[in-house]
């Protein structure tokens, strides 16, 4: 028997380890199978995208060593219940959007995307380069988790609607799935907000349970089947202009990996990170067209309707600042933004202007 | 000995392999030097933080078994020498920018950036999801090389100029850098156009060998002093919307690693791509601030110069359509682009939009 076909078929393959007294270095032990809880179905476009390219990234680098077992939402635990089974050790790891889990703490949010925020590549500077990922390093160990982001949707949709917004009374009243920062707005403007797992968004528009909903972009909604059952589309939205997805591991687990296994975790996550974000840039033109072509019709939001949200974000935006450690990561946060949307302004802004206009002579 | 100091010691340790003879498993054989040359000198901002830190993610995600030996610009060989060098095997891989290797085949501008071109998350789209990679691997296997995009530099400057330019006229006989389609465009507007390399920028601005140069953007220029040389800076630019940076290792070497070793360069190289494009976001405001306080004066360039930038770069981008991977390679990409173009319309600029207009209300 070789080393390689030894390791296969060694006692400790397939165990998941939850505490540290497995720290000894993997090589001496076989292969370790990692349970991975997810917050959607397998073959969600985009979101289960990313968990599955992060999950096999790790499998295939280490050459099985750490095997991810991905176990998606309803399988072990349900779509919201990934943080807790996985802060306790009853998961090794997960991969969800952090805004899930304002409940456990409202700072959550800037992980996955806040109203009014940053675009996906405005996070990739702060998350990579202007302490971000350090701040969510800091806000998980409370919860003994060491998380890293691993995806993001890009702009997300205004989302799916029976009847027109054409001013922020429409929104009185509407039973809308948001979840995040987003819904908190919304729901100060009156609707009543859902937060509905994304498996089960489909059946709650469908059963007439909501009059609309949310849920990523043209790519994605296309593939959940949303135009099947309303039938009003607006593209832009206020509430996540580029929402990261992320992996979170049980902190007894990371501190059980050798210093390769980590930096492997950490890599299988960035990667996934610029991947992830091309695919809705990719693919939504084209799923847009095809929507438009089943009948769908495409809205934006008129700019009363977005000073509504305006106001709304700004309330939200203000009422956690009394916490010290949400105060802290908003202050990082608004404050890389308004360099990046600076520099955006002669930068890719410019740029895209004039090259509109050039292509368009 | 444990195995691990074993391995770290074991006879093939710190010899660089370059046939397919060492294909056997590494394990077996001990660490590998791989000699990474690359384009820039050590230190230089965006380009060598790409170089070093995909070399870095090698060798800790390898826990050394492939430990790159990153030789700066001049040291094995010359900034632009990489491509031979590697293709041929006298070195193992190498990092640098593709549209250095026009003269090799004039395709691997895409790899870059190609005037009125994709931003860089536009190449995110097309390069993972729409055939971009795919492409990349095919023609440079032509040069026995397995290339993998590994950094992004973001929106680049216009670039460095001793007087304004007013209108297409100011760059008859302007002797300027600028490498890529970019140079060729300008070439065809009348500019003399000369390729030089990163760390000679500076000194051939100082003495007077060139009337101005673009470089990469406020960050990365400012770090090379052309401050103190020139004083008329113009931020947004035509030639290089998001220019990629790239690894590309010998065909052998690639061939000889097992697949794990395969995924981890691959997922070093695409980490490093989100990471990097990040950081010129990141800093490029505080840096252009800077410049301004130190007497740099900030222009765009006025629509008639767009214009004329807009005439040569199509001159350009239908001279080399005569060439079947050229044209195969230019439609993937412009077609990609019209559908990512289109999305930003009414997805991230129609959102910036209206974020820039909620925030000055």
């Amino acid at each position: 028997m070789d080393r390689r076909s030894f390791l296969r078929t060694s006692a400790l393959g397939g165990v998941a380890a939850t505490s540290t007294a497995l720290a000894a270095p993997v090589y001496a032990q076989g292969n370790r199978t990692l349970t991975m809880v997810t917050s959607v179905p397998d073959g969600f476009a985009i979101f289960d995208d990313a968990a599955t390219m992060v999950a096999n990234a790790i499998t295939e680098m280490t050459d099985g060593q750490l095997t991810i077992n991905k176990m998606p939402a309803g399988s072990l635990v349900g779509a919201f219940e990934v943080f807790d089974a996985v802060s306790s050790g009853q998961a090794d790891l997960y991969h969800s959007a952090e805004y899930y889990f304002l409940n456990q703490h409202p700072a959550f949010a800037f992980f996955t995307s806040v109203p009014f925020g940053m675009t996906g590549v405005e996070l990739l500077a702060w998350y990579y380069h202007k302490g971000g990922r350090e701040h969510h390093h800091e806000l998980a160990s409370l919860f003994n988790l060491k998380p890293f982001l691993a995806g993001n949707t890009s702009m997300q949709s205004g989302g799916w609607f029976n009847a027109e917004i054409n001013s922020a009374e429409d929104l009185q009243g509407l039973r809308f799935r948001m979840p995040g920062q987003g819904g908190q707005v919304l729901g100060r403007l009156g609707a009543s907000v859902q937060t509905i797992p994304g498996g089960e968004i489909y059946q709650a528009l469908a059963s007439g349970q909501i009059d609309g909903a949310e849920w990523i972009g043209p790519f994605a909604d296309e593939r959940m089947g949303f135009q099947e059952v309303t039938s009003i589309y607006y593209t832009a939205g206020f509430h996540e202009p580029g929402s990261a997805l992320a992996l979170s591991m049980n902190m007894d687990v990371w501190n059980s990996l050798t210093s390769a296994q980590q930096r492997v975790v950490e890599a299988a996550a960035e990667a996934t990170h610029a991947n992830n974000m091309g695919l809705s840039w990719a693919e939504n033109g084209a799923a847009l067209a095809r929507l438009q072509s089943a009948g769908v019709q495409v809205r934006e939001f008129p700019d009363d309707v977005w000073d509504a949200f305006g106001r709304g974000a700004a309330e939200v935006r203000e009422e956690n600042m009394g916490d010290p450690i949400y105060a802290k990561i908003a202050n990082s946060y608004f404050a890389a933004l308004a360099e990046t949307s600076a520099w955006w302004e002669i930068g890719d802004g410019e740029y895209i202007r004039q090259r509109n206009r050039v292509n368009a002579a």
